[in-house]
């Protein structure tokens, strides 16, 4: 082996490395941006928007290695496919960043109002978002496409809960139109929930394309 | 010039074709989605749905044909930047036309019932993130960063629009609980266009990183 393939295969290691780190940053901005909205709690909620700065910088971080990595080495089969899933890979936890961003956001819009009823199927779709991007990422460093297969499947309660919210969060509108404002907010952040559980669904996807180099769409 | 190196410069132009095609299906998408809404023609809309599945598949290939051409080449400086940038471009081209197809489905959604007011700035949004979609697809073609960068100041006004949209139809809302439902929709509905501006915003930079090298992030 020589010592540039080493060098290699450090850098494909340490790339994996990062990825862990940035998906580790995203999975705390995705919980603290809940807990911040139920606990009202405006410091936490910029600590998130603030941190958002360092995942982007991180993408772009990463993403000048793998393009680096492409250029300098010839990457064959399955260290190809390690470097195109973590382009792909980091999009996806940034787009997640960007919608953790938005609730604490919108944690800083309602300062202020009391909450029309306690929070809980928003705290517990967190909860399974969150569930999903820390199994996607124990499956992306075990490089376990099965793993990543049974995490996808937890997408459809994402879906279920989502919509549960919406009919309720429409009903408690309809019935006091004084909750408007604040029902529309939270309809938000069901939403934004809702596309971190696809954007996890992505990762599982890409994670399945890495280990068997198969393009899988589980998500509709 | 041997006959490997005229063939990868040939399949890199038909790279360029390709996203442009898909580009081309994008904005149509996009433009067709609203004018479905506008006009209730469930068909229509059920076209942007369906026309979904051909965009996912094209997206698909782009990335195979994109890491196959990483690994069986060996692309130095700007001919790099092409094949990372449509890496990057094909991502948010995709999502613009899911945006697309979740307009097509409020359109399903609403059928029967009237609008409670006469659509006018949505479809000035849409026209604005369309033509968005459009200069961009003009700008990766003549690979012009000037025309990026003026592209994306457009992303501005889509903002503006849809803060203008979310406060009237709360308001909606507030006055006549009766059209919290649909003023529900059109509200989802204006912050996928605005999603669309995100991403058209998203190509831009990836298309003055292709031109300059330098990556950049003019959107906040």
């Amino acid at each position: 082996m020589t010592e540039t393939r080493k060098s290699y295969h450090q850098e494909l290691d340490e790339l994996q490395e990062e990825i862990l780190k940035m998906g580790t940053l995203v999975e705390e901005a995705i919980s603290n941006a809940v807990t911040a909205l139920k606990e009202r709690d405006l410091d936490l909620a910029q600590r998130v928007i603030d941190q958002d700065d360092i995942i982007d910088e991180m993408e772009l971080e990463v993403e000048q290695k793998c393009l680096k990595l492409l250029a300098l080495q010839q990457p064959m089969a399955v260290d190809l496919r390690i470097i195109g899933t973590a382009l792909k890979i980091i999009t996806d936890l940034e787009r997640m960043a960007d919608h953790a961003t938005d609730i604490a956001k919108t944690t800083i819009r309602l300062q202020g109002q009391p909450f029309i009823k306690p929070l809980i199927d928003i705290p517990r779709m967190a909860e399974l978002v969150q569930k999903m991007v820390h199994t996607a990422l124990d499956a992306y460093v075990s490089q376990d496409a099965q793993t990543a297969r049974d995490m996808i499947k937890l997408d459809d309660e994402v879906d279920h809960l989502y919509k549960q919210i919406f009919r309720e969060l429409l009903t408690y509108m309809m019935q006091d139109p004084s909750t408007i404002n604040q029902a529309t907010y939270l309809l938000f952040v069901a939403a934004y929930l809702e596309r971190v559980g696809d954007h996890a669904t992505n990762l599982g996807e890409w994670i399945i394309y890495m280990v068997t180099g198969e393009r899988v769409e589980l998500n509709d």
